[in-house]
C-alpha cells in the first residue's frame, strides 16, 4: 500500500469538475463526479428522522450502479417538502441529459448548507452545466472538486493510496470529504454535515455492502465534532473496474487500504472540526462487546465537559469517568483503567478505578500531556475482548463563536 | 396553594445548619438539615454507572426514614474507592453520635465537588460537629445552609409553599437546590452536579415514591445544563408528618405543590447554568408516548447547535429539526409545525413540514424573538396525545471559559 498525490480522480476512469454556480457568494458550489463507465456503488445515509430531500430521493431509488454524483453546497435542500423533492429529480435529469448518461437513476445527488430554504434551481442547473462541460482527471480537477463541496471547512480534504491486491493487480483507492470548520463567516452553513466520496478501479460486486458500512463504522461513524448528527450525511464508494483483476471483495489489503482512505479522511474531519484546538482520540479496550467500545467511546468524546476541559489542558480527569459512566456500556469501576497521552508524555491516571497519585506534582504532569495539539484517553474496561477506537476535537471559544453568528 | 418566604426550614420540625468546614478555601461547604422526628424520605439518585461513594452507600442502604442529612461541597467524593465508602460511613456515625440519633441509618449522606480526590476527613468531622451546634430554623438557617451546598452556583435556590390539603389541613413544602454556575474560579468544581432537598410536613405514606418518581421525572429530570449526567445527583423528600391531618399521598393539591416546588427549583437551576444568558424552554406536543415527547424535548435542549444558535439569536431553526430528527421519538417530517416565542413575540416557522415564510423580513422577526432572556420552542408532532416540557440554556464563551479553567 502506497499513498499517493492526488485527489478523487486518482482512480482510473474517474472525473470531476468544481464550479462556481452562484448559491455561495463567491466560493466554488458545485461539484460533479463521473465515472467512464457505470460503477458499482455502495452508500451510507444519515440516520437522522429528519432527512433532505436528495437523501430521501436517493435511499427511495437505492441503486447498485452510478455513474455521476452532483453535490451543491450553501444548502441543504432540506425541510423543503415537496418542492425539495421535485428538485433533486431536476438536478438528477438535467445531469444525466448533460452528461449523455440515458439512465437518470445512474446519477447521484447531495445537497449541503443551510437547512429550510429552497434551492435556487437556475443557478444549480447553470452550475450543472458548466460542470459536466469542465470534466476532467489530475490536480486541478481534484482539488476543485474538493472545494466545491466545502462549507464550513477551512482546507479540503483529500487522500489517495495505490495498493496491489492477493492476484497481483494494482488498483487506487480515492477519496475527498467534508465537514466541520469555518470557511468564511457570512457564509457559514447549518451544521458539519460530513460527506466523504471514495472512487475505486477495483472489481467490487454487490456483496461488498457489508464490508462498506464496517469500513464507515470504523471510520465516520467514529467521530464526532458536537455530537449533532446532520441531516444530509453521505458516504459513497464508487467502484468502475477499470483496473481489472479478479474481484476484490475479501482481497484484505484492498481491504485495509479503503479503510485506510476512510481512516484518513475521517481524521482531517476532525482536524478541521470548528474551532479545534486539539485532536483528541479516545480508546476504549477490554469491553464485553463491540457495540459497548464504541458507546463508550462516543460517550467520552461527546462530552462537553471533556471537551472543555481539554480545551484549558485542565487535568479533570473525572469527567472522563463521568462522562465513561453515562454510556450503554456496562462495566466495573473497579476494574478500570485509565491512561492519557499527549505531548509525548503517558500518564497513568486510574488503576482499579482510582487515582494513582494525589499530589499536586503528578496534577502538572497530566496538565502536560493534555497540553499537547493531539490528547489520547486510553481507558481499559476489564478482561474483555472488544475495542474501538474514536476521534473528536475540543471545544473552545471559536466554536461558539462560529455557531453563534447570523446565519446570512 | 401559596408561596411563602424561606427555606428548607420553612416545614414545621426541620432545622439546618450552613458551616465553613475548610474543604473549600473561604465558603461555607458543609450543610446539615434534620427533622425533629424520622420522616419517610424518598430519594432518586443519578443513573450514571459512575456512582460517588455517598450515592453507592446511600443506594445500598436504601433508607426509608431519615431524621438528618449531611451535605459537603467542594469534594464529590466519587472515584475513591474503599476509602471512600469507609469516609462516608465515618460522616454517618459521626453525625448520628453529634445529633444524638441511635441508628446511624436515620442519617443521609451526599458530597459535591471535584471528583477524584480523598475526602479531607478530619475538616469534615469537625464541619458536622460544628454544623449540628448550630442547628436552627429561620432565615439565617436556611441561607447558610443553601449557600453550603453551591459549587459553581452564583446564587442560592430555595422555594416555600403553603398548601390547604383536602382535608382541610394545612401543609407546607419547601426545597433547596444546588446546581451549574460558578463561584469563585479559584474553587471552581467538576461538574454541575445537582442536588435537591425537599421538606415537608405532610404526612405521607411509603407508597409514596411512585409519586416522587413522577415529580423528578418532570421537574428535575427534564433539565439540561450541558447534557453530562453527574455521578452524585441526588434528590431528597422528607416528609415528617407533624402537620398531622391525613395521608396526603394522593392529595391533588399536595402533588401540584411538590410539583411546583420542584418545578421552580429545577428552573432556578438552569437559569443559573453555567455561562448562561438565556433560559430555553422546550415543548413537545401531540407526541404518541410520553417517553418519546420526553426524548424529543431533550434532543433539542442539549443540542450544541441548538445552544450557540439561541446565544448568538441566529434564527438558524433548521437545527432545531436537525436535533429533533436526532432523538428516539418517531415522527413524519411532513406533520411537524414549529413556533418559536421569545420577547414578547410569538413566530410560527413551520407547518406541515416546511417553512412558512422565506424572506429576510421574517427572519428578521425570528431574530428579535430569540434576542429574549427566555426562548420558548413549541414543536407539535403530530396528533398524539402525550406531552413534555424541558428546561435548558444557552451555550456561551463563558460556559467554555468556566470549565476549560483549571481544577484547583
Amino acid at each position: 500500500m502506497e499513498k499517493i498525490t492526488g485527489g478523487i480522480t486518482a482512480a482510473q476512469g474517474f472525473k470531476a469538475a468544481g464550479v462556481h454556480s452562484g448559491v455561495k457568494y463567491r466560493s466554488l458550489d458545485l461539484g460533479l463526479v463521473t465515472s467512464d463507465v457505470p460503477a458499482k456503488c455502495f452508500i451510507g445515509y444519515t440516520t437522522n428522522k429528519v432527512k433532505a430531500a436528495p437523501v430521501q430521493v436517493m435511499m427511495e431509488s437505492d441503486p447498485r450502479e452510478l455513474q455521476a454524483f452532483v453535490i451543491n453546497s450553501g444548502n441543504a435542500n432540506a425541510l423543503t417538502g415537496k418542492r425539495g423533492i421535485e428538485d433533486v429529480h431536476s438536478m438528477r435529469s438535467h445531469a444525466a441529459s448533460a452528461l449523455g448518461i440515458d439512465d437518470e437513476e445512474l446519477v447521484g445527488v447531495i445537497s449541503t448548507g443551510l437547512i429550510g430554504r429552497f434551492l435556487n434551481m437556475p443557478k444549480i442547473l447553470y452550475g450543472i452545466d458548466r460542470a459536466s462541460k469542465e470534466l476532467a482527471y489530475g490536480y486541478e480537477a481534484d482539488s476543485d472538486f474538493a472545494e466545491a463541496i466545502m462549507t464550513t471547512d477551512t482546507r479540503k480534504k483529500e487522500v489517495a493510496y495505490r495498493v496491489k491486491l492477493e492476484d497481483g493487480s494494482l488498483v487506487t483507492i480515492a477519496g475527498v470529504a467534508k465537514g466541520s470548520g469555518m470557511v468564511s463567516p457570512h457564509m457559514k452553513v447549518l451544521h458539519a454535515t460530513t460527506l466523504s466520496f471514495v472512487a475505486t478501479d477495483a472489481v467490487l460486486s454487490e456483496k461488498f455492502i457489508s464490508k462498506w458500512q464496517e469500513t464507515m463504522d470504523d471510520t465516520f461513524n467514529m467521530i464526532s465534532v458536537d455530537g449533532d448528527q446532520s441531516t444530509n450525511d453521505i458516504s459513497v464508494l464508487m467502484a468502475n473496474g477499470l483496473a481489472g483483476g479478479d474481484c476484490a471483495d475479501e482481497d484484505p489489503n484492498f481491504i485495509t487500504a479503503l479503510k485506510k482512505v476512510m481512516g484518513d479522511l475521517a481524521y482531517m474531519v476532525v482536524e478541521d472540526g470548528e474551532g479545534v484546538t486539539k485532536v483528541i482520540e479516545v480508546e476504549v479496550r477490554g469491553a464485553a462487546s463491540g457495540e459497548c467500545a464504541r458507546s463508550a467511546v462516543k460517550s467520552i468524546i461527546r462530552s462537553p465537559l471533556v471537551k472543555t476541559a481539554i480545551f484549558g489542558s485542565d487535568p479533570n480527569y473525572g469527567r472522563i469517568m463521568m462522562a465513561l459512566g453515562n454510556s450503554d456500556c456496562d462495566f466495573n469501576v473497579d476494574d478500570v483503567k485509565l491512561t492519557i497521552f499527549g505531548a509525548g508524555i503517558e500518564v497513568p491516571i486510574l488503576e482499579y478505578g482510582t487515582p494513582v497519585f494525589e499530589d499536586q506534582r503528578s496534577v502538572d504532569i497530566v496538565r502536560m500531556a493534555m497540553e499537547g495539539d493531539a490528547v489520547k484517553i486510553s481507558v481499559t474496561l476489564g478482561d474483555g475482548e472488544h475495542s474501538a477506537t474514536g476521534w473528536g476535537c475540543d471545544l473552545s471559544y471559536d466554536y461558539v463563536k462560529i455557531n453563534a453568528e447570523y446565519t446570512t
